[in-house]
């Protein structure tokens, strides 16, 4: 049990104390395929972590249709974040397969990380290690493509404006990010490599200034990769 | 003070008193172009979290060149995985023009935390919510570029192994995630749609039986892409 808990990404790396402190209240659970874990608004009465089998998040329309946002394998935590937060479910949790999931109640949590914070703060660390680790990915992955579709994007506005080589974005930086698939930090150091290589000039929050047209349009159509 | 502490990605969320309480305890500092914020080895005193200007953080080899790591920019923490583990510092940290850092002393963020371990548990929350954001960006970017990369070393191996279809992975799945770009869930998801597409066989952790050679190589070369 405490090597299944050590295995957990969410938990890797932590003091084996407090692997055995989370072995003291983890239980251990079997659902069917097709069985319900929690429903949408269900209290978040503790937190999930898919040890073998396979999860569906989702949501249910008005009019009763599916949307799935995550399928989760072994190894992936579910209804942590409304956990930690203290919210109810904000979705549908089931099956797909017979599943056996680690189920960690909520207040003999709390009362782990009452009693020893550096609980609190080792899983802090880890998340905040995962999280750079998947930043650098993002950005690595990211550096591929999303030049090739910005540079799209601001050759269509050009073109909306008829031609006209001053731009201001029409959505927030933010917006733009997540639209052409990456993270802010990682638009905001295209937007500098594309300045630095004088393909536009970035003046204010949303003003850009075409300066390449015909460097943007090799981006666009692959011809070309940002150095 | 508050306002920017509520910007900043990490504390994103949080209700308004912790962010009070945060303002009340962190240390607004500027850093000179070149100026150095940590060398490798000092105590992790406490973290930072970049407001304007830009750092770079990096090791040094024996001979004295610089690894960098990460350029980081506005909103984004330094230094804090190693503050929150109780680590020293294993890199250095340098600004890279003048640059304002927010500079949160770790024995008052300590403090806090114990006084109200639900600013621990709400930051769990926000790390939760933007990792399961970045997978799901990591495995949207994955899903274009990894099966091709995949299937192109799935028919490296049957190569080495003369043309033969039963092939024994050299590596770890975590290595071999890791090895084509993109995280260990993701890898079994693809694996599970190559299955799907009878592609392959995977039978055990390291054994896979290629099913449809002609398929891979479509894969491989771009011209087909999984569905």
């Amino acid at each position: 049990m405490i090597d299944q808990i050590a295995a957990i990404p969410l938990f890797q790396g932590l003091p084996r104390q407090q692997h055995e402190d989370l072995a003291m209240i983890v239980v251990d659970q079997i659902f069917k395929r097709g069985q319900t874990i929690f429903s949408e608004g269900d209290e978040g009465s503790g937190f999930y972590v898919v040890i073998s089998g396979r999860v569906k998040v989702f949501k249910l329309s008005p009019e009763g249709k599916e949307q799935i946002f995550h399928i989760l394998g072994p190894g992936e935590p579910f209804g942590e974040a409304a956990v930690f937060a203290g919210e109810n479910f904000p979705a549908y949790a089931e099956a797909l397969a017979e599943s056996r999931v680690f189920f960690f109640p909520r207040p003999a949590f709390l009362d782990l990380i009452k009693k020893n914070p550096s609980l609190a703060l080792n899983m802090l660390a880890v998340l905040s290690r995962r999280l750079r680790k998947f930043a650098a990915l993002v950005e690595d992955l990211s550096l591929k493509e999303v030049p090739g579709r910005l540079a799209a994007y601001l050759l269509f506005l050009s073109e909306r404006k008829k031609g006209n080589e001053e731009l201001e974005l029409d959505v927030s930086k933010n917006q733009l990010a997540s639209l052409l698939g990456t993270i802010p930090e990682t638009l905001s150091r295209i937007l500098a490599r594309m300045t630095r290589e004088r393909l536009i000039k970035s003046s204010g929050q949303r003003r850009i200034r075409i300066l390449d047209r015909k460097g943007l349009e090799e981006l666009a159509g692959g011809e070309k990769r940002l150095p």
